[in-house]
C-alpha cells in the first residue's frame, strides 16, 4: 500500500454496481485502507460473512452507512429497532462510526420533526455507546430538508450533539452537503475543538446540477467545490480519521468500478492530498 | 379594496404572461394595493410609461426586482453600471427597496466570491441612499449559491449589511429560500432588531422538486411550508411592509392570470393573514 492513500476510503455507493465483495478486493488491490459500506451491501453478504471479507482483505471500515430516518410522527419502534440492528452492523463490522441521516419532515412542522430527532438520538445514544458505535449526524444540503434530513448544518448538528459525549455523537462532514455554508470555517473548527468530527466524505458539486439532485454529486474536479480550502480546515481541526469518497452519479455508476478506482485516486491525489500535507 | 389584502402585493414574474400594464391593471381590479415588477416589465413598458402606469391604477411598489451579480472577476465597471440604472429605475418607480441577488461563483473561490461582493456592494450604497433607495440583499437557497446567489443565509445578508446604515440596505426574506434555516427564527428576530426587513416573499417549496429547481416554487399551499409559523416570526420581528408572492413555476404560468390572482388571495387569506392578525 502506498503511503499516500493511508487514508483513502471507497464508499460503496461511489462503484455501485460491486458486490460488497468486489468492492472490498478491488479497494485492497488498489491499495486503500479502508471502506465505507452501506447497508444494502453488507446484507447481501451477511454481516457475518461481511466482516471476515474485510478481515481477509486487511481492510478497516471508515463508516458504516446509515441509520436515522427518525423524525416520523407516531409509532416510534420500527425506527428505532432499525436503528438498534444498524448499531450492531456497525459494531460486527468494527465500525466506529454510524451515519445518521435525520429523516425528513411527514408534515409542514419543521420545529417539530427537529424536536422528534432530538429525543429519538437520545433514546439510541445509550445503546449505541454500549457498542462502542458513535452515531455521526450527517448534515444534508437544505434542498434535501422536506424529503430526508431537517439536520441542514454543521452548526445545528453540533447543537444536536452537544447534550451527548463526543465519544458517543459526532457529525459527518461532506463537501457536497456543506460546502456553500458561510460559517463552514466555524462550523469544522467547532467540530474539530468539541472532538466531534465523525467522518469526512468527499465529492463535488456539479453546475449545473442534474434533474434529480441526489444523483448530482459529482468526482472531485468534475463541480466547482474547492477541496484544498475545506481539506484544510478539516486538517486544522485536528482530523486524522479516513477520507471517503462517496459520489451518487449516474454517469459515475454507469463506468467500470475499477476506472473509477483510479480516477479517484489521482484525483484525491491532486486535490486533497496537497492540502493534508500542507 | 377591502382591508384584508391591504398588504398584499403581485410580483410580476408570478403573472410572466403579463406585460406590466396588464399586471398592474388587474392586481389594482383584484384590490391589491401594491405590485412587486421586475426590470424586464418595466423596461418594456419603458420606466417613465411603467411610473405612470403606476400612478394612474393607485398602486405603490414593494420592491423591484433586481439588481447584483456583483461577484464577477475581473473589470467590474459593468456589472455597476447597471446596477446604477437598476437604483435609478426604482426611484423613479418611487420603489423603496431593490432587491439584491448577489450573483454565483465564476471559479471555485467562494470566500473570494463573496469578499468581492462585500466591496462592490460598499460602492453601490452611497449612489442609492442618496436616491432613497434601499439595497434589499435576497438569501437565496443554498442549491442557488454556485451559479446565482453566494449568500445563502439570513445571518450571513445581516453581516453583510451590518457595516451599513439599516435605511441603506436591508435583507429580503423569502419563504421559499429560508424556510429549511435551523435558525430561521433567530434570522428574522435579528432582522427585526437591526430594522433591516426589506421585503417579505412568499412562496411554497414543492415535493419532489421540479427537474429544474429555479422553477420548483409553488403556490402557497402546495408545499411544505409552515405559512403561519413564518409569518408570525416576521409579524414579531415588527416588519409591517407588503408581502409579495412571488412564484416561478411552468403550471402556474401556464395559467390564465386573473385565476393566478384569485388563487394566490384566497391562499393568502387562508396561510397568511390569521397568523398577521394574530
Amino acid at each position: 500500500m502506498s503511503d499516500q492513500f493511508a487514508r483513502l476510503s471507497l464508499n460503496t455507493m461511489t462503484a455501485k454496481g460491486w458486490t460488497l465483495r468486489e468492492a472490498v478486493e478491488a479497494a485492497a488491490a488498489a491499495g486503500l485502507p479502508a471502506i465505507g459500506p452501506w447497508r444494502d451491501r453488507v446484507a447481501e453478504a451477511g454481516v457475518d460473512t461481511a466482516a471476515k471479507i474485510l478481515r481477509d482483505n486487511g481492510l478497516r471500515v471508515s463508516s458504516l452507512c446509515r441509520g436515522g430516518f427518525l423524525t416520523g410522527v407516531g409509532d416510534e419502534s420500527a425506527a428505532l429497532d432499525d436503528n438498534h440492528r444498524a448499531i450492531d452492523e456497525a459494531a460486527a463490522l468494527g465500525a466506529p462510526e454510524l451515519v445518521i441521516v435525520a429523516g425528513g419532515i411527514p408534515d409542514r412542522d419543521l420545529p417539530g420533526a427537529r424536536a422528534r430527532l432530538a429525543d429519538r438520538l437520545a433514546r439510541l445514544v445509550p445503546y449505541a455507546a454500549d457498542r462502542d458505535v458513535r452515531l455521526a449526524l450527517e448534515p444534508l444540503h437544505p434542498m434535501f430538508c422536506a424529503d430526508r434530513a431537517v439536520v441542514s448544518t454543521l452548526a445545528q448538528a453540533l447543537d444536536l450533539a452537544a447534550p451527548h459525549p463526543a465519544r458517543t455523537v459526532g457529525v459527518v462532514v461532506d463537501t457536497f452537503h456543506v460546502w456553500w455554508d458561510p460559517y463552514l470555517a466555524e462550523g469544522i473548527a467547532a467540530a474539530g475543538a468539541a472532538g466531534r468530527i465523525s467522518a469526512f466524505q468527499i465529492c463535488d458539486w456539479l453546475v449545473p446540477m442534474t434533474p434529480d439532485p441526489l444523483v448530482s454529486r459529482g468526482m472531485m474536479g468534475d463541480g466547482v467545490i474547492d477541496f484544498g480550502s475545506i481539506t484544510a480546515l478539516v486538517r486544522d481541526a485536528g482530523y486524522t480519521g479516513d477520507i471517503e469518497v462517496e459520489i451518487f452519479n449516474e454517469k459515475v455508476w454507469a463506468t467500470n468500478g475499477y476506472t473509477i478506482l483510479e480516477v479517484m485516486k489521482q484525483r484525491y491525489r491532486d486535490l486533497v492530498l496537497p492540502a493534508l500535507a500542507g
